[in-house]
């Protein structure tokens, strides 16, 4: 990138004999590749290379023009093998393809080819182990898949194709090298490079937007705003990254999309790094998705192609090395300094350079983690702030007191049948002290702020959003419609076609129809429904183990044991829950994709579409089908003392401790949101690869060695192809989605989800981009204007958020039995007495026969009427364990404390959204600047060409030639610059 | 329009040499422009008109080149004055200034000057009256504003500011003929044409799509859906307008935004129909508002001047005459009527054709108001069935038949103090059996229909807009910001720059702060809040008036008037509150525009949403505060009997009849609906112009006479003066919303309201049709791509219904009680019973000492129990009069329905949403289809040139002249017409 240090004549200065430029010594070139087609003279054995390369060479000269080889003057980086140029050390690979090839018999040395390529195959597959953790992948492995299919196609089909689609993208303009004498055996390599003119013709289809000569002030408000401003920035300075792009800018140059016509608008000095690497490659890529080989049986594209192994993979090159001695500065080398490190956690990302080295999708997705995290600070602290509220407030609760009082002696019913027996009250005292910190009106208010909260983010994102599109000149792109078929429909499509050759007219084009798809989408929704039930038939397994295991643990006479009971059982129980959710989330991504493959999806965007949707549902629903049950249902399906409810024959539902269940839910969310992180993270992400290297190096010391000899003489491309290939932000986003909703949904329950999600996430931010530096190959360039779908899961969540929280205030916890007792039941309006008003009345001579204790002398005296939780009628009423009165006027305002709550803030919601404008001020401001001073210029342009015409009114520009194209005035640079890009 | 027949010669039949246009000849007008300014020959005064006519004519020779000639050959037209050219009968006329002018002194004589512009004001007025019927008015009439001003400014200020701003102008290529002569006196027309350079020019920075040459086939989908498309096609034929639009088409051209480099693409054989009048108005309107008056003390735009009165009006002109001899066929003829008519009125609207005429804003309102009316076509019918399902099943209804037996002998507590005695409850029998017409479990059925109905609409209008953006070009078209300042805004930003001159360094931009518009705003709420409170007091005054009547009516002796109470007070204060919400819109509407205007907005589109805010809220209040009352609080605080709840001193408040307030929330619901829309509709909008026109006619018969005479010899320019101002779309909107909150909100209650609603829009659509054709000035072809705000108040509007309904049914209706009944209470599972569980019982000698009836042996008696409906205790339970159980258990069962039904509904809509794809298949499929064919069109473009060149290997295109200019190669043709547009 900075090999070029003469000065930079401009185009206007060099003026236009030299700018006549490839058009008029195009022919020769074309004749050459016709020729070349025709003599097929570069088969793609690796003995002959040489001579391909010199005939690309020759080609190359011939093709550039003067200017071109001034630019190239230095020829120096030829001697860098890391440098990614052709072997002419001139011409930038922008692309590389690469290929099996089969070696020549004289050289199939059987024994060493087979460990070689072991090695290799071993080497890349470790590599790519690393990057695929989440086994959700919106591309498959090209290189599977095509190891997969190469028996069908025999290596001479192959190389015909390959010599077609060479043929073809010669045909557009492309220039290609070859290297198949490569550092790797059996792997052959197409170096791709976009000479000037194609870039140039692809931007303006692409309608790349490029930036002008013309710059202007970046308005920066009124003084006292600009003050306050400057002073953030100058207090943050630690905190940003020391990268270029993250200065303030003052001046911004107004972009426009790039046009061969309007040529002068651009600084095209310095025609290497006009392009940047990252538009060069996906210019390329867009020449590959177009270009196909049609003269086989069925034409296929570049997806085609890999998926049947013709290419075994298709990847931009990195800009450079990420370290080692060869330090030349380069971008990659400056993202893994200051992103990809865990010492620079505290700073803000450089997004900017993320996005011009990644492109734009990649970057929104870290804009967005980093948002993410951002605001997960303020609610953790206040989450943190709502846990000590709970703390300190412990000691003054009246409840927890009462229980607590020994004075209360209340006797309550057996927790089980027959083995179990009565116990007091003050029994419960831990508990109902611990549920104090989770259950108090602090979690109300936090569950409420989330819900806030929540909305808050996403508006904050949606501006910042818009903000990022500004910066990056995307305002006006249009989403592109991805319209490349995936290379499995046009198979399927393929052999449709051949069945109904005969049946049905020649002109009509033959599709999938939803009859071909039907078995699929049957097999899809069998499955999911059999998987959905598959999670809940497990937690109720769970479940029975609780119950079991709480039965024979009452039933054993060791006292030891019987103390642990609870802790125990809580303990195990959560444990098997993570560890189950754990491997049927491995399950599910494997199974989604699966069936997603079944169902052969058009296009790629399809693809991905359907499997986010199944991964999600299978994995929400594994994730939150345990926790949901805690909430809702624990403690609400027991029955009453004397007509409990039996499960399995004999097995008692398990009940609620005595303060509630939202206790075991917050056990049970913390276990899994910290052991989920941890395993996923720290195991699967670090702990496994590094536990694989150490392993490697143990067991052969000379191929380590031998690696380290080859990192140093290998070219770009042949390292590039070590790393694991770019398999989508599916994953990245997937895990972050399903931790937003642990945060946002049961937050009620919770309140430190937000703290434990912000570490992680800190983590993870840093974690990723190391991922994306230094372990995959470079992805190409996408572009997009927003997150897409993820967008709506989000919002989707934090609306069901609302409900979900609703009920788990009014339900799980006891807020509204305390508000209602303390404001219609209790005598003197304070919490006194709440503990004896929630508890009902039972006579043991009620128990069903065989269900009352063994031991009912247990504590020291005969027990006549035990108590229970539940609001029911007293033995003695006319109406004796019915629901009482106070149960329907606390159910009354539970459902009503639910409507209000979710409609509250639902219109608070939608209030805060309507209330922050998407289009923060300063950018519609900029944006509506832009436009104008974008007027001017085509106007000022006008005016110029109206003033030149007069100044010379017989002077014809366009029909004769006349000494004034060689110094033109002014404002007439664009019919000189016109010339120049054909 | 149709003016040339002879046959039309492409730009490449005509050869270069005729083409090389505009910018060669242009010098010469360029200096006679200059000239021109510099003598300032062309005063406006009317005896000189002539004489510029003459000056613009040889402008207009010299300009024009020799193709341009051949194509205006034909000078016929010359002799129509209704059609809108120039007096030299080629240049269209696109748009028209008008303005004041003082008459020469000599020619002043004073009573005619009088009486003639007394006439024309009352004409103005006239026509002008009958399109301002709804007050909200988003751009204020600038001849009323302009005459408020108009002493301000001096005529001579103002002709010079004239006089600049035409200089301007003519700066910007656009050409002008002034009228002063007319027949209207005392106003000028300054008549704007642009010319065919400065329409290419304009369109390109405007990227107007225009169709290209490039025609493509249609996809009609396969053949037996093709066959289907055509049967109904061909079924619905006479519901299709006769216009060519609406015809099937099997090919569509590409469109590409315009661009002279790309002028090949485009088919210019016919200059003249390129632009059509609606693209040439916009066009010269764009210029209009770019061009500034900058030598004045402040600059000013086109608004500003307007505001000023420096002009009085700028409008494009209609197409031509709707009636009469000179019939000849015109867009504004055939939308008259195939659409303006309502003898068509179950005929689809011509929405292209609309389009074309008026633009994308407009059609889309057209559009969107057809989509809604013919989704109103199953709600009806659905709800006519509901409707009818309560009248066949209203013997069968159990509680009507228990009130309605006799032998039921239940005697109910009196309704009102003192005076009112006890009563049997088979006198309610009549209110019962008509109560259950609308409250029966079919309505619960009709609600939830009706919301999903709502997604289902809106769902449909997305498409049919993604649709409509498809075939009228819009995609990829990003929404304009409207950047125009409005004139009062400058005059206040004028204001104080000029106050804060000294204080302020000159480079600061002055700008209004929040600081400058606080005052406003503070008048903003207080008159808001103020406003809603007047509503709820009258409303609150109806409810007195009520009350207060009934009461007389019981006191007095008279038996007729005793028998008629109840359908008596309905009616008159349903009336009372129909007319009370009439005259409130009116006001309303009058206030939000003043306090809209206090607020100073910056932009038009600022203006128009902060005054749709305030007026959408406060029309909203207004006419839903009664509803609302009638709905959910009526009978709900009346108290007990004993304990009534009194207001006023000595008021009771007012009960619901036996079966609940459904009844007379309908007959308010129905009265509203229907009063509303015949009053506004047919008396504003119909009745009141039609009188005044009556009237004027009687009055002055010479008048009359005078008006044909004119009318015959008029030109274009001076018949649309006459027409009232277009005023913007938010009053027809704003009509509709209101009424689609009538039809959504309390669908529950009132299941004919879908009915109503079709009706009046049947007539809705032409009416507003007829004032589009006839009654107003041609509005600027706006484009959008949506209905903007409008769908947020929709979305809005549907998202409230659900609760509103869920309401409804849970607690205005008797639905929950009655289904609680049936599967708790009933001892045998049918509704048998369910009066007599609903009364209460009330011990006689409780009552509140004055408060027993007068006449306590009316029923022939001694009553000592009486019975009221609630759910309390009976007199001898140990808590008497307290709320009972069954209340409780009643209360959770309505809260607990409207949870599940809000959600319900709700995630049924989001999953209706989801399902729906925005963008239809076929669209998305052709919008795909479309990008590819311009993509190949290009690159064969591309390989055209480069054959091009390496078959003439030697020739230089851009340098030397060849004679292949004249007779190109097919591919070559760029190059030549590149310089046709200079």
């Amino acid at each position: 990138m900075e090999r070029q240090h003469e000065p930079v004549r401009s185009a206007e200065e060099l003026g236009s004999p030299l700018f006549v430029s490839c058009e008029e010594s195009d022919s020769p070139q074309q004749e050459e590749c016709t020729m070349l087609k025709k003599s097929d003279n570069y088969l793609p054995v690796p003995g002959e290379e040489k001579n391909v390369d010199v005939d690309f060479k020759t080609m190359d000269r011939d093709n550039e023009s003067i200017p071109m080889k001034n630019l190239y003057a230095d020829n120096g980086s030829a001697l860098h093998p890391e440098l990614p140029y052709f072997s002419d050390g001139r011409r930038r690979v922008d692309y590389v393809l690469a290929y099996h090839i089969e070696k020549p018999s004289s050289l199939r040395r059987q024994s060493s080819r087979f460990s070689n390529s072991n090695f290799i195959r071993r080497l890349r597959r470790s590599l790519s182990m690393r990057s695929s953790r989440a086994p959700l992948q919106p591309k498959e492995d090209p290189e599977i898949a095509a190891q997969e299919q190469r028996t069908d196609y025999h290596e001479d089909d192959k190389r015909f194709r390959r010599e077609e689609f060479e043929e073809n993208l010669l045909e557009m303009g492309l220039e290609l090298e070859k290297d198949e004498g490569s550092k790797i055996p059996g792997i052959g390599f197409l170096k791709i490079h976009a000479p000037w003119n194609v870039l140039c013709r692809e931007a303006e289809f692409m309608k790349l937007k490029m930036p002008t000569k013309k710059v202007y002030d970046v308005k920066q408000g009124s003084n006292l705003v600009e003050k306050i401003r400057l002073f953030i920035h100058k207090v943050t300075a630690p905190l940003h990254p020391k990268v270029d792009a993250y200065k303030p800018q003052t001046v911004k140059s107004l972009s426009h999309p790039f046009s061969r016509e309007k040529q002068h608008l651009f600084d095209l000095s310095d025609r290497d790094k006009f392009f940047d690497s990252k538009n060069r490659s996906s210019i390329v890529y867009e020449i590959l998705k177009r270009t196909r080989c049609t003269r086989a049986k069925y034409s296929m594209g570049i997806t085609s192609l890999l998926a049947n192994g013709v290419y075994s993979s298709a990847y931009p090159l990195h800009d450079g090395d990420v370290e080692g001695e060869n330090a030349e500065p380069n971008d990659r080398k400056l993202l893994c300094e200051e992103w990809a490190s865990y010492s620079v956690f505290y700073k803000y990302q450089p997004i900017g350079l993320i996005r011009k080295y990644f492109g734009e999708k990649i970057g929104l997705y870290f804009a967005w983690l980093g948002v993410y995290t951002q605001m997960l600070i303020p609610a953790a602290i206040v989450g943190v702030i709502v846990f000590l509220y709970g703390c300190a407030t412990v000691d003054d609760n009246i409840p927890s007191m009462e229980i607590c009082d020994p004075r209360n002696n209340i006797t309550v019913c057996p927790l089980c049948d027959h083995a179990c027996s009565y116990w007091k009250l003050v029994e419960a005292c831990g508990t109902a002290r611990a549920s104090h910190l989770f259950d108090n009106p602090a979690t109300v208010f936090f569950s409420i702020f989330m819900a806030l909260w929540a909305v808050l983010f996403m508006e904050h994102w949606k501006r910042r959003q818009m903000r990022l599109n500004y910066l990056w000149d995307l305002t006006g792109f249009g989403e592109e419609e991805e319209d490349h078929n995936r290379a499995e429909y046009e198979f399927r499509v393929m052999q449709k076609t051949m069945k109904q050759e005969q049946s049905i007219p020649k002109e009509e084009k033959v599709k999938l129809t939803c009859t071909d798809r039907l078995p699929a989408y049957l097999t899809t929704l069998a499955m999911m429904g059999f998987m959905i039930a598959v999670t809940f038939v497990i937690v109720f397994g769970v479940i029975l183990y609780r119950i079991s295991i709480k039965a024979a643990l009452h039933i054993s006479t060791y006292p030891a044991a019987r103390s642990n009971i609870r802790a125990t059982v809580k303990t195990t129980a959560a444990i098997i829950n993570l560890i189950i959710i754990i491997i049927l989330d491995e399950v599910y991504a494997a199974l989604a994709r699966w069936l997603t493959t079944l169902e052969v999806p058009k296009t790629d965007k399809s693809f991905e579409e359907r499997l986010i949707f199944k991964t999600f549902i299978l994995k929400f629903v594994n994730a939150f089908t345990p926790i949901v049950y805690l909430a809702f249902f624990r403690g609400r399906l027991v029955g009453r003392p004397g007509n409990y409810l039996y499960v399995m024959g004999s097995y008692r539902m398990e009940e609620c401790a005595h303060a509630g269940c939202l206790m075991e839910l917050c056990i049970q969310l913390c276990i899994t949101m910290l052991g989920k992180q941890l395993i996923q993270n720290n195991l699967f992400e670090i702990g496994i690869p590094k536990v694989k290297k150490l392993l490697r190096k143990r067991k052969s010391d000379i191929d380590s060695k031998q690696e380290e000899e080859m990192n140093k003489t290998m070219h770009r491309h042949e390292k590039d192809h070590f790393l694991g290939p770019f398999v989508g932000l599916s994953p990245e986003y997937m895990e972050m989605i399903i931790q937003f909703g642990m945060v946002t949904l049961f937050v009620a329950s919770f309140p430190l989800a937000p703290l434990f999600a912000l570490l992680n996430n800190i983590i993870e931010i840093r974690l990723d981009a190391k991922k994306f530096v230094t372990e995959l190959r470079r992805p190409i360039a996408a572009k997009a204007k927003d997150i897409g779908i993820w967008y709506n899961l989000l919002r989707g969540l934090s609306k069901v958020a609302v409900i979900v929280n609703a009920f788990v205030i009014s339900f799980t916890s006891d807020f509204i039995p305390r508000l209602v007792y303390q404001y219609t039941y209790s005598p003197d309006g304070t919490m006194h007495g709440f503990v004896n008003h929630t508890l009902s009345y039972f006579n043991v001579s009620d128990f069903q026969p065989g269900t009352d204790p063994l031991q009912p002398m247990h504590l020291g005296y005969k027990v006549e009427i035990c108590r229970y939780k539940d609001y029911r009628e007293p033995p003695w009423s006319s109406t004796p364990y019915e629901l009482s009165k106070e149960f329907w006027v606390i159910l009354a305002a539970r459902l009503a404390f639910v409507i209000v709550f979710q409609n509250v803030v639902m219109l608070m919601s939608d209030f805060v959204d309507w209330l922050i404008p998407d289009i923060p001020k300063d950018i519609s401001l900029q944006i509506h600047k832009e436009k104008i001073l974008m007027v001017e210029l085509f106007m000022k342009e006008e005016q110029g060409k109206r003033f030149a015409v007069r100044d010379n009114p017989s002077q014809d520009n366009y029909t004769t030639p006349s000494p004034a194209n060689q110094s033109p005035p002014q404002p007439r640079s664009r019919p000189v610059s016109h010339a120049n890009c054909y």
